[in-house]
């Protein structure tokens, strides 16, 4: 039992541990060259303030604990992107607009889903805070793509939504207010006879899913009202800038993105088996009330080195009585050095591929 | 309220959080040069599980929860050798001896204490299962010392403790077993006069604390009957390896060496209000109850980033319209970009150091 883990958790090991620090440390090095600050914010926070910063970012799923000092329930961060939220509002409130902010960390929920059973991950990501036009979001999937590209994966596909879809087309295409939230459910479930029994007008939305260019042809068409001009326009906009990367556009797609205001984007890599990162606009909500745009983007490591190939692994073994100046050298030169601790040891129960002769570096048969 | 963190939680901002990724990653890469393979293990485990690995390593102050699918208790983990042993023990009990392994993460403690009164850090560190020998923990020290320079601190020195010499000594020097633990106690918080009422002739153990030479020579002169020998010859063949470190030696300390065996010592770098880090010799228990010699070291980020310079930061302003192709260059040459999104951007707002006119870099008067 106590060589187990629980449920949903699991040990990275060697050579997949080193993969998955690489990625992260190059996905933040991208970040870093485009202005991108890190910020590291605490594994904890009290859970009040963790649900109310993000608008429509409720605390869900949270592992919470009762605060020996304070008595206030405090809750271990499930998604980071409220706590860098509160470090723009607050802490760098009087920071000139918008602030770019960085960060990796460990999130951890209470219960896994069906479809993604862990518990906890390692969330990177991006948060630009001031804006959410189309400018800013562009900057945010460009980043991202690029980050992703820089960390060694391939076959980029960028997968758009359209959050508020609905409060957009409901000004032209009228819905009963208590069918609003039934109408979303099923516009994102596909379930097209269920949506035609409360608003048939909206069964466009889901035959218009799939590649970008002739799903954004269909919307324009569908939109002969205007409703969605803005959107769509913006969209295009971003799209024109992403090179070399697949595109589509589901209208409807919600799970996921219950805090995104106009745009949603979820991001894939060939040879993952699931999303390696999403992103898109919301709203940070201050201290006082206030209202202020914001864009990001996360992405999970996990995701990023799945398909990867397995790195190789040098390591040149120093036998016993090596002088501590040779190993220095050695390493220098960028090997990776192991040193026997006892007279009978070898190369091969060390694992080495070389063996220092005191001369050469020699490779183990 | 929603802007505060509860006490002993704290977030790290730019350009700070960036500062201590940096160490972080140049500690690692010293281990790793040496061979230490990174190992990655979950911030969740079962609590019976995390204090049952190292003896006498018990499980205190661990944020503990129950879990809704097994219904047992889980702990967040305190401190991550207790994770590195188990995965050494199970999952890679049949990798041959030692294995070298490195990691970083953050531990939370439910209450932090008066001299320490953080509640979450970060700790990184080397662990060598396999092997508890001097050539072993003088690989260790020598890597802890090195990565520490490799971070960037100066001023290192190093306090080692004899975390097991009441228990060598008393073949000797015999004392009731009653008191023992209280003699342990007495010894560790200096308190002379206690020390006398129960065992006077441990006094010099007391005395004996202070520079590394001296400090070993009046031990030497102490243990008449031989009974230290062979941790002071460890001692002084681990010292002597350690070229422009400063040494002391402190035997009786013993508080924060609970589970260690033979070894220990302290880090301290120039700077710090604390100890940079720690480490020793350890045994690890394995599922059918064998016990396993281990050395291991941790260090601590922010103790190692204190009294470092304040990092220097140069950002290029990107005026909007720059072509994305100058701002691909311009990274590529080593510059951090912040592309202005809005058409009044002005490198003041951006925090920029330098302005990019179209044809070349400018620096911002």
């Amino acid at each position: 039992m106590t060589a187990l883990l629980p449920e949903g958790f699991h040990d990275r090991l060697p050579p997949f541990a080193d993969a998955a620090a690489a990625v992260e440390a190059r996905v933040l090095e991208a970040a870093r060259r485009h202005g991108y600050e890190r910020a590291d914010p605490p594994l904890v926070e009290f859970a009040a303030a963790l649900g109310s910063r993000l608008k429509d970012g409720a605390l869900t799923d949270a592992v919470r604990f009762i605060d020996p000092i304070s008595q206030a329930t405090l809750a271990i961060r499930p998604d980071l992107t409220a706590q860098i939220a509160r470090i723009a509002a607050t802490r760098m409130g009087h920071h000139p607009r918008p602030v770019r902010l960085s960060y990796a960390g460990s999130v951890l929920r209470l219960r896994g889903s069906q479809l993604a059973p862990a518990r906890e991950w390692r969330q990177i990501g991006c948060e630009l805070i001031g804006l959410d036009t189309v400018a800013a979001a562009r900057e945010l999937v460009g980043v991202a793509v690029e980050a992703i590209g820089a960390a060694g994966a391939s076959g980029v596909s960028v997968d758009f939504t359209l959050p508020d879809v609905v409060d957009q087309l409901s000004t032209v295409l009228p819905v009963e207010p208590e069918r609003v939230e039934t109408l979303r459910d099923r516009l994102d479930a596909k379930d097209a006879s269920a949506v035609a029994e409360i608003a048939p007008a909206y069964l466009p939305l889901i035959e218009a899913a799939g590649p970008f260019v002739p799903a954004l042809a269909r919307l324009r068409a569908f939109d002969t009202r205007g409703a969605l001009t803005g959107r769509l326009d913006g969209l295009a906009a971003i799209a024109e800038t992403l090179d070399g990367v697949t595109l589509t556009l589901d209208p409807t797609e919600r799970h996921g993105f219950e805090y995104q205001s106009w745009l949603g984007f979820s991001l894939f890599v060939a040879g993952a088996p699931r999303e390696a990162g999403r992103g898109g606009t919301y709203t940070v909500v201050h201290e006082d009330g206030r209202e202020e745009a914001a864009v990001g983007f996360s992405l999970f490591a996990d995701a990023l080195i799945a398909g990867a190939p397995r790195p190789e692994r040098t390591r040149l073994f120093l036998p016993i009585g090596t002088p501590a100046a040779d190993g220095l050298r050695l390493r220098a030169e960028g090997w990776v050095t192991v040193a026997a601790l006892e007279a009978d040891d070898t190369p091969e129960a060390q694992l080495c591929t070389h063996r220092w002769t005191g001369q050469a570096v020699e490779a183990v048969a």
